[in-house]
């Protein structure tokens, strides 16, 4: 008989995701006439920006005309979209990274799983706690760790603490690592790396000849002009980073599908016998191998975000559910809880009451206030006894969220 | 220094694809008059089908308005094109296949690719020669094979020899294997699998405990009535097999992007401990963790596709590139050439004139006739002295490229 991947069968049961879906079907169906708002997903809810939109239907009406019909495209996206990537999120603010440095993909998620097919087994892997689970679940099923213990943290990974009193923030690790996961701003805390963090960072990769795997998703949601908005923009980045971006956040294109990793050519990582070779080489194989490319429509989606237009239309949609971060993080100060992010992110990571579990705390706000956050405790063990909420919500739901969590709670602490 | 999977550093240089562009794009440099008739890449020329059309504008007007928007989709795809899959592709044709075993992907290729993430190692793996290059590269780059042999072969993968003399279908092999590819209509020979043929395959599969991967990206092409569109046709398939289908071909979407797996329930595979294990879990497991679904636009053309009008269209695309493949079998077959394929499939499978490589006709075609088709030898050793054109043309193009041909070779043997 087939052989399976054994590692599958160390992931512990439940993706997060799926379970918070379990137990809102379960409440939804006992409680038919409950309006849930649901805050838990990170999930955009307001309209593809009318210049997206334009561009995809004559998008699709080139696909309707022989003459202008496209097929196959590059694997690796087209040139015109690689090229304004390039030029407007990163030449613009002074990094150095060239379109063919650019792999435009169907999802940063994927991109970030995939990224261990090129990497080798025997890597010192280094995540941080709380973390986005699928840089954890991926290292699993990859074989790059043992079972979950206990607290449910897999042998074999580094992990580093972001608690409160680091600001959500893990400094360098003591030991060396040769691979680490960063996502800034940060999902799920909500908070930033400023300069110096990630200099400090590109400093220690360089000093340990590691790779950082930088997440930026949420890098339109800064606001402090101070931030960086990508890890390129640090000296040295170049030789030590592969940047993952996606269009889910910046332009709700959750359900229209592109993202695009950044692989510079001046990476190297080593083989068996110890020779250094480019991992750009390695990913563009993987890339053109295992992928066939981003659809058309969506493509032309992407670029119309990079027109006037389409960049003024995105920054209002940034703007909006900026503003409702600010509102979610004033509600909940007001009712006595302790909120971080929601600053540069549109996540507000919040202390639950007392010695309440995040679980305790999701199945209360659920029960009471038909109002569906993500316990804190699902992104790892430092996460427990704290809840995200999101921004990514119609104005009329956040305030009347709000209006039910603080009748739900009363005054807190 | 973070160390890289040194299984990609086994394969052979250069992709087939690529290797044909770079040719190409030599001979289009030093000859700039020169209009190429591209017959190489297996890639559609024809317009969507109106009715994917329709559909696909209105997915992107959906996503315009707050009240119709889509963001995340369930990953699987959403039920209402799963259940369509699984009412029209199968149980019309008295398969059993339900819904929940359907998943919907971003292509092909990739879910060829990424099952091998669900497999263990120590499989033995069977291909035919010649094959779809992805099979053997995505083994390669697993680390189930050694490096390539001097005909290019991979240690640890067991060859089955399509030849003229098993009407380029091998029969199944004499020792066990574990998985096995199949494709049927094949790419790249053209031909097909007879009722007989996938029975033999499915008995075998169940005496030995194999898994058989059916790729059926061109059953839409298949004109007999004889031939089974699909494995599950077979009795008994649904405990060994998984099948591979894709939009592409059937209704123009290679650059729209979409495809489904269908995985069922009843397929087991192995343990490290020798344990039964649901491989349709791990596949969901798989394909939620490491992908975030297809876009909603590309999702409702492809639903379209099932609708009267849709269906029809669809219908029409097919005929009209079997049309382009009868002629090129009938063009070759005029002046001498020896040709299969092409009746039930797009490709048409030429032997080459004498002793003349593959790759030496693909220069003479190429720099004579300017017409680009595929080595066969790049599909493997067993591939060489063939040459594969694709019926995916204009039939304008069709009609000129065979004239050239024709001027160019003269009469053959």
């Amino acid at each position: 008989m087939a052989r399976i991947n054994d590692n599958y069968l160390k992931l512990k049961a439940g993706y997060l995701f799926p379970e918070i879906g379990r137990r809102v079907a379960a409440f939804a169906k006992e409680n038919p006439s409950a309006r849930i708002i649901r805050m838990g997903i990170g999930d955009v809810t307001e309209p593809l920006p009318p210049a997206v939109v334009e561009a995809m239907h004559k998008a699709v009406d080139d696909l309707a005309r022989r003459e202008t019909f496209h097929g196959y495209g590059p694997e690796q996206g087209y040139e015109w979209l690689r090229e304004k990537i390039a030029k407007h999120d990163f030449q613009s603010r002074g990094c150095d990274v060239s379109a063919d440095e650019v792999f435009v993909s169907d999802g940063s998620k994927c991109d970030g799983g995939n990224i261990l097919d090129i990497l080798g087994d025997g890597n010192t892997i280094a995540v941080t706690d709380p973390v986005y689970p699928i840089y954890v679940d991926t290292n699993v099923m990859a074989g790059h760790t043992s079972g979950p213990d206990e607290r449910g943290e897999y042998g074999g990974l580094v992990y580093l603490r972001a608690t409160a009193e680091n600001n959500f923030t893990p400094d360098v690790p003591k030991q060396k690592v040769d691979v680490v996961y960063l996502c800034y701003p940060n999902n799920p805390t909500g908070t930033v790396a400023s300069r110096e963090t990630l200099t400090k960072w590109v400093n220690y990769a360089k000093a340990n000849d590691a790779i950082i795997l930088f997440d930026a998703a949420y890098e339109s949601y800064i606001s402090d002009a101070s931030i960086p908005h990508s890890i390129y923009e640090i000296p040295g980045a170049r030789d030590v980073a592969i940047e993952f971006r996606s269009f889910s956040k910046l332009a709700g294109f959750t359900g229209v599908r592109c993202a695009f990793t950044v692989v510079p050519k001046s990476l190297k990582g080593k083989t068996r016998d110890g020779a250094q070779t480019d991992v750009h080489k390695l990913w563009h194989r993987r890339h053109t191998t295992k992928f066939n490319g981003v659809s058309y429509v969506t493509q032309r989606g992407a670029e119309a975000v990079y027109c006037d237009a389409g960049r003024a239309q995105v920054r209002g949609l940034v703007d909006f559910y900026m503003s409702n971060a600010k509102l979610i993080r004033e509600g909940l100060t007001s009712i006595g809880m302790k909120v971080y992010g929601g600053v540069n992110a549109p996540y507000v990571w919040a202390k639950t009451p007392g010695n309440t579990t995040s679980w305790q705390f999701f199945d209360e706000l659920l029960s009471k206030a038909h109002v569906v956050g993500t316990p804190g405790s699902g992104f790892g063990a430092s996460g427990e006894g704290y809840f995200r909420l999101s921004a990514f919500n119609s104005r009329e739901n956040v305030e009347e969220a709000l209006r039910r969590i603080k009748q739900t709670l009363g005054t807190v602490a």
